[in-house]
């Protein structure tokens, strides 16, 4: 394990949030990324498909928590991660959370559009990407998104379809959350561009989308074989679904136990307290 | 509600189940198709959407269980159900049960294929259709399948792919668990078809084939608006999944709270409990 930079520290606005795995901590901004429960299920979803040596790219990685939280809960194991995300601001905040962590030989973040992920073509690296952090360069950046190369994938994209007449000062809250920048297609097609075949895509989504993640999955190649319906009550219906599917792989769906959040009493369930340590 | 019909009596290899519902009974035979926790669980689910006035298709209705049942549970409320059935000595049950139970006036049961269903192509009506009852005569059938002339649909289908090679002494059943005779596609064509715009399906199907029904209610213009997942236990996958979609409607989906069959000690939940009565 690296060696954590405690010189790292926040920018205005910012503030550090400890996530309760080996000391790990991450750098968040109200204003333009927090992230949520979401991504910590995700990251919990995902945990027992990722294994030693693998590669795992995750899109739309905000300030890069599940590349983060991943390699926090699998204890720093030989695991490649890639993140990757639009907005130089949040990238900026995944890279600093890495190096405060001691994460960057395993963690990298590289500002890019999804719709240029894997597609097989040299980018023109942006000013912001490039030479900025030895782990960051261009050429590494680009070998490092090279199509059918990564063994899993992971996302937690914006939910909601339209948005594209919120821009101004909440922008960048707006891009994560409203697929103005990506659509569920995007997100589909760059992860299939990005998995080897039999590779696994785990995401994390609203149930009311179900009937289009079915629909893109199917477009892109992508068997789903597993989702997981989460309840805030047990009496409730889902606010999230968790979703992994297989690249190349023939849909089979198993509908796991539901997850519940609070118990009766409004007290988190054991599963919950479990997943954040 | 008609004089109940107590001269009718069971055939060799049949009994006569008590539904727990104002006195009403159905006609079972094991070698050929008895009815599961799916068709009371399918009854239940489509029940809050059934109204007085309307008119009900039940497809693959078996011993015409799912209509018999709805009528029973609406205490025999002004609602046409029409049950379509391929296999003549299902049929035959089912109309010996609904004249058993004096629904005969709201419950029809017609032996016909599902991919003639609505159609707007007039049947040479079989024999063992025609003329046998008062009300299955072969020009009331037509009339009663025309296109887009339903509010409502219920399906509990077979739910296997495959089963070619199966025949013989096992056909009956065959029929009934694999898509031998229907696939999902026909289902569906059938369905949107037979509902008005804005009518409503409800089915029940197995979690593994989400896929399919989702591509296949897109492909014939079905918006899926609910699911329910139903879990043996709270812990365990899911088995059954109860699905409403709506003709010509954006697909927009709630995923309802869990159904969960036995509590933690093997007994009947509460939910479970009050849908057998």
């Amino acid at each position: 394990m690296q060696t954590k930079d405690h010189r790292v520290t926040e920018h205005p606005g910012e503030r550090i949030d400890d996530l309760q795995r080996c000391g790990c901590r991450i750098i968040q901004n109200r204003g333009l990324f927090c992230f949520g429960m979401d991504a910590v299920l995700l990251a919990a979803f995902a945990q027992p498909g990722i294994r030693e040596g693998m590669h795992v790219l995750d899109l739309c990685s905000g300030n890069g928590i599940i590349p983060i939280l991943l390699d926090a809960r699998l204890g720093g194991a030989d695991v490649h991660y890639t993140g990757v995300e639009v907005n130089p601001v949040c990238t900026d905040m995944a890279r600093r959370s890495a190096l405060m962590n001691g994460q960057q030989e395993r963690v990298w973040f590289i500002e890019e559009d999804i719709k240029q992920v894997c597609t097989g073509e040299v980018q023109t690296c942006p000013d912001t990407v490039c030479g900025e952090d030895p782990h960051s360069g261009g050429r590494q950046d680009r070998e490092r998104l090279a199509p059918a190369s990564f063994d899993a994938v992971t996302v937690n994209p914006p939910y909601m379809t339209g948005g594209g007449g919120i821009t101004g000062e909440n922008y960048d809250r707006t891009i994560a959350r409203f697929e103005v920048l990506c659509s569920l297609d995007d997100v589909m097609a760059a992860s299939s561009r990005a998995l080897r075949f039999g590779g696994h895509l785990y995401m994390v989504h609203r149930p009311h989308r179900l009937s289009d993640v079915f629909a893109s999955a199917a477009a892109y190649d992508l068997g789903i074989k597993r989702i997981r319906m989460v309840h805030s009550y047990a009496d409730r219906e889902a606010n999230m679904v968790l979703i992994e599917a297989v690249k190349g792989g023939k849909p089979y769906i198993r509908a796991e136990s539901p997850l519940i959040i609070f118990d009766s009493n409004g007290e988190r369930t054991e599963e919950v307290r479990d997943l954040y340590g």
